[in-house]
């Protein structure tokens, strides 16, 4: 178990752990969006990936790093999203249990798609406090391993494999790659693969604006809160953890916020032009981009698409 | 110009000609549709091709095969969807003129993506005498070299190519590969690629029950009228052409047809699980499957996923 900022070879190991459990995702280029950004975008489809988004490289590595003693008592996390699934899956995979606290107005296709890994699910309120409690109740019952969705250098670790197989899967060098922030878990990864398996590559993420601890923070030196939380990218509604900011403030450009109404006009034009479904915070990297042009003009740019979870009967287009 | 059914090199050949201007679109896999199947179904994603379908390597090959001489004067066809883009953007790749005779009912969206590529529109009623009197019409005037959308030898060699790629990239041994089938372009092609690029690999084609002139040309052996057309896989209205007849006779082993709400659902299950934009036609080949379970059952099955051109804002879910 790693308890410091992973190393090229933690990552690497990583890799090759989750490597059976995963699809390693294409990377998928399109013409028309090219012309728009005036750059050449790459975009990693982790909207394809195992659980429907990157977070189950992030759960596998931190359910396969544990000691096998460990193990036998199970894994468990709260979470109302794709973390959730993430370490439901990861658990079936190693035949493990998972205990999942899920705050009681999830909605019912995330809770059915934790079921339908096995997990145990144990229904909380949705407050921060709740959700601890809860799981510390677990964790005392059954010594379980808690997984945290982000502040956990394991699941760095798995996240940064999304990139590094970006890097090593193109045939071109990046001169930037970017991603979303949410809690951190992907962009700090992200910016780990960047500084390991390439070189000269700086990396920038996009940010909803009605969720913008993350630039606050990268000015500030230390973790922030958002003026405001309200976004249709709601994989992104997280402050950042403080492990993740250590290595964000080490390794990340810059972060650019964007609105909803741009967030979703780029989603629609994935959806249009590239044939994907993405979810809100997949596009929100896209959406900084065009926003942004001047600074990725005429630049081979790396993006990671986040997910594709979302309710096809509550399109925002 | 190849005047008879195209042989290996002729496939190969249109693949080399063609490759420069197409993406290798990527094979994706679902372990949940493949629990649903009972058996390993592989997807070559031609939604993701250039113009959002595999028509652009027909139209590609089409043009590309044109004599110098022949090119100067132009291209052209009648087409109300994905070969109207497919000579559009092929003829601008190499810098022809294509004169494109649309109905005068043809969605906007259609319209402006012909143009977008440079084309000239010709706008007739929408009957197959006003569309062929317009085309020779344009003929006479202009010397262009009209281009079927699939009763030709390079336009099947060119849909070749996609099912040749699917057997290159799949890194399995296929026991069937199946494809739509509407006017026989895709099909046929496919089936020569699995004749001449695999062993022991059996072609089965999906149909919509709306247009079923495809499975009663395969019994009776001579091209047939479907009994009723209406389905929402507009894709595969076409009666099919007597030169993809002739190979698919030849190639093919079963047609399946599928009701519009067999299509629909497996639609729904594509857009939902493998997170990816595929139009009715294109789901016509699953819907195919999970109707027929029993043939590809704990087989390696190759999915040719015909396009992804929809509109966003007239989903059938």
């Amino acid at each position: 178990m790693s308890e410091s900022i992973p190393d090229r070879s933690v990552i690497e190991k990583a890799h090759e752990l989750i490597t059976p459990y995963i699809h390693r995702t294409p990377i998928l280029t399109s013409s028309f969006i090219n012309e728009l950004a005036e750059a050449d975008l790459f975009f990693k489809c982790e909207n394809f990936q195992k659980i429907g988004a990157f977070k189950a490289r992030g759960g596998l590595n931190a359910v396969l790093s544990l000691p096998e003693e460990q193990l036998k008592n199970g894994v468990t996390t709260h979470s109302s999203g794709n973390h959730a699934q993430a370490i439901a899956f990861a658990a079936a995979k190693v035949g493990a249990k998972a205990y999942i606290v899920m705050p009681d107005n999830s909605a019912s296709v995330k809770v059915k798609a934790v079921q339908g890994y096995g997990a145990e699910i144990t229904f909380c309120p949705n407050t921060p406090e709740d959700r601890q409690n809860t799981v510390d109740d677990i964790i005392s019952k059954t010594g379980a391993a808690f997984v945290h969705p982000f502040n956990n250098y394991q699941v760095i670790a798995g996240q940064a494999t999304a990139a590094k197989e970006l890097i090593e899967d193109a045939g071109v060098h990046f001169d930037a790659i970017i991603a979303p922030v949410g809690g951190g878990g992907l962009l700090s990864g992200t910016s780990l693969s960047a500084h390991y398996f390439s070189q000269g590559t700086e990396v920038f993420a996009g940010e909803p604006e009605g969720a913008a601890d993350a630039i606050l923070s990268l000015k500030s030196g230390k973790v922030e809160k958002a003026p405001y939380v309200k976004t249709i990218a709601d994989g992104l509604l997280t402050p950042l953890g403080v492990k993740n900011l250590e290595i964000i403030l080490q390794h990340v450009k810059n972060i650019f916020t964007v609105s909803d109404e741009e967030i979703v006009a780029a989603m629609k034009l994935m959806w249009e032009r590239m044939k994907i479904v993405v979810e809100p915070s997949g596009a929100v990297v896209l959406a900084a981009i065009l926003k942004n042009k001047e600074v990725f003009k005429e630049k081979n740019v790396g993006i990671i698409i986040s997910g594709g979870n979302v309710d096809l009967g509550k399109l925002p287009f």
